[in-house]
C-alpha cells in the first residue's frame, strides 16, 4: 500500500503563507513540455486534476464554474457573438461552453502547447470534448501572433491564461489590451482571467486601469471556484461598444434553455450578480 | 531559527481529500478548555487565527466578511430589529457588527465557553471589541437553555455555531428550528451558519427542509470567505413573517452609511446578490 500523498499548491509569489492541497490517488501523467511542467493526477475528492507549473488549472469537480463564466459572461453581453477567438484554453473546457451559445458560428482557438491539448484528450475527455465541435478550428501557435494576423476579425475574444498576478505579467497586460482591441470587430467584447482581489486588489486595479486606457467600457466579474486560491476567480471584461451594460445581458436564457445547454453554474441572475463586489473590493478596483 | 511550520485544516469527515493550510509564525496560545481544543496562532499571511478543535473559526484577514453577512442579512430583512440574541459567537465578532445597526437596542449573547471570550479579549481585540458596547449583555451558558427561558423575546436570533455538516449535527438541527422559533417575537427572523453546498448540497438541503417545517419563509444566503473550505459559507435565514422578501432588504443603507459603519463587505447590492445561487445549487436546495 502506498503512503498517502498530497499535492500542495505552494506559491510564495502568488499566494504566500497559504496553500490548498488535494489528496492524490494516482499520478496519471507527468512531463516537461516545451513550455511548462504538466502534471495530471487522479485526486480522491476532486476527480482528475490538471496542474501546470505546480498550479492547479482545473479539477473535474468544479471546472464547470470557471468555463461557463469566462465564456457566457462575454458572450451574453454581446448582441450577436458569431465569431469567437479563444487564446489558450488547451484543455478544451472553454471551447466546450462557447459552442453552446446559439449565435456562435465559428470558434478559432490558438493554444501554444500542443501537449496540453493531446493530454487533455487522453485524460480530461469531459473538457477536451470541446474540440469535437465542427464550429471549432484549433491552431497550435502563439496567440499574440495570431491576433496580429487577424485584425478586426472577432466579436468576442476570450483569454484563458495563467495567473496575471506577478511582476512578469505586468508588461504583458499593458500591451495585451491594445492587441486584443485591434483583433476585435466594432463593438467587440473581451474577457480574460483576472485574478482574485482577495489576493492582491492593487494588482487587479492596475490591470483594470490598463484596460480602461483602451476600452470605453470595462468591468470585473466574479465566479466562485472552490479549488482556486481564495475560492474565487475574477474576469476582466471590456467592450468597444460604449453602450454595453455588462450587468444586463443582451442575451437572456430561461431556466429551460439553461438546463438544455447543460449549464451547472451560469444563469441570467448569476450573470447580474457576478458584477456585485464586496464594499472593500468595489472601492479598491473602481476609479 | 525555527523550521517553517504550517497549520493544516484536515477533516476526513467534513472535507475529505482536501485541505487548506496557513504558515504559522508563532503559536500564541494553546489549551484544552472544558468544551474544546483552543488554538490561537499568528499566521504569516492572515494575521491572528482562532482554531477550535482543529478547524479555523476566523482569521484577522477575512473575518469581516463572515461577521458582517451573518449579522446584516437577517437584521436588514427585519423592519425593526430591536432585541437580538446571539447564540455562540464567543470571539465577539458578531456582536461588533450587530450593535452597528441603528435599530438594535439590546443584544443578548449566550456563549458556552468562557475561555473563548477571555482569550479573544486577549488575542483578538479586533473582534472582542464587540463586547464593549453598552448594548451587549453576555451570558456564559447553554444557548438552548437560555432560549427555553426566553420565549417570544427576540426580533432576530443569530446562531454563530460550529459546522453543521456531519452526522452528529442532524438531530441538533431538527430540534433547533423549533426552539429558536419559540424564542422569537411575532415576525422574528433567524440566521444560522449553514455550511457550503460545494461540500455537501444534500446535507444543506436536508437542514433547509427541517427549517421549512417550522417557518413559512426560508432561504439560504451566501458569503465569500477565502479561509473557509471552498471559500464560501452559507447561512440559513428564516422568517415568521410570510411577507418577508429576503432579497429586498427592509432596511437599506447607502454607501455613505455603509462606510460610516465601517462595513468592508456588506452593501445593499451584496445583500440582494447573496441569494443568487449557481444553477446546480439552486436545483439541489430548492423544493
Amino acid at each position: 500500500m502506498n503512503p498517502i500523498q498530497w499535492f500542495s499548491e505552494i506559491s510564495n509569489e502568488l499566494w504566500p503563507g497559504q496553500c490548498f492541497s488535494l489528496k492524490v490517488q494516482k499520478v496519471l501523467h507527468e512531463e516537461r513540455s516545451k513550455y511548462q511542467d504538466i502534471k495530471i493526477v487522479q485526486s480522491e475528492s476532486h476527480g482528475v486534476v490538471l496542474i501546470l507549473d505546480g498550479i492547479i488549472q482545473c479539477t473535474e469537480r468544479d471546472e464547470f464554474a470557471y468555463q461557463e463564466m469566462i465564456s457566457f459572461l462575454p458572450l451574453c453581453c454581446h448582441p450577436n457573438p458569431q465569431r469567437v477567438l479563444i487564446v489558450g484554453g488547451g484543455d478544451g473546457g472553454v471551447a466546450r461552453e462557447v459552442v453552446k451559445h446559439p449565435a456562435v458560428q465559428e470558434v478559432h482557438q490558438v493554444e501554444i502547447d500542443e501537449r496540453v491539448v493531446e493530454l487533455s484528450k487522453q485524460y480530461l475527455p469531459f473538457m477536451a470534448c470541446g474540440f469535437e465541435s465542427p464550429k471549432v478550428r484549433l491552431t497550435i501557435g502563439d496567440g499574440f501572433e495570431y491576433m496580429k494576423q487577424h485584425e478586426g476579425a472577432f466579436d468576442v475574444i476570450i483569454t484563458d491564461s495563467s495567473d496575471p498576478i506577478g511582476p512578469a505579467e505586468t508588461l504583458f497586460r499593458e500591451s495585451y489590451f491594445e492587441l486584443v482591441k485591434r483583433a476585435l470587430k466594432p463593438g467587440g467584447i473581451i474577457c480574460s482571467q483576472g485574478g482574485s482581489f482577495w489576493l492582491d486588489a492593487g494588482h487587479v486595479r492596475e490591470t483594470l486601469d490598463y484596460c480602461r486606457k483602451h476600452f470605453p467600457r470595462v468591468t470585473y466579474g466574479l465566479a466562485a471556484v472552490p479549488s482556486y486560491p481564495t475560492g474565487q476567480i475574477g474576469f476582466f471584461i471590456a467592450s468597444l461598444n460604449p453602450e454595453t451594460d455588462f450587468r444586463e445581458p443582451a442575451r437572456k436564457f430561461d431556466d429551460t434553455e439553461i438546463d438544455q445547454m447543460g449549464m451547472r453554474y451560469y444563469t441570467t441572475d448569476i450573470h447580474r450578480s457576478a458584477f456585485t463586489l464586496p464594499r472593500f473590493a468595489a472601492k479598491a478596483l473602481n476609479p
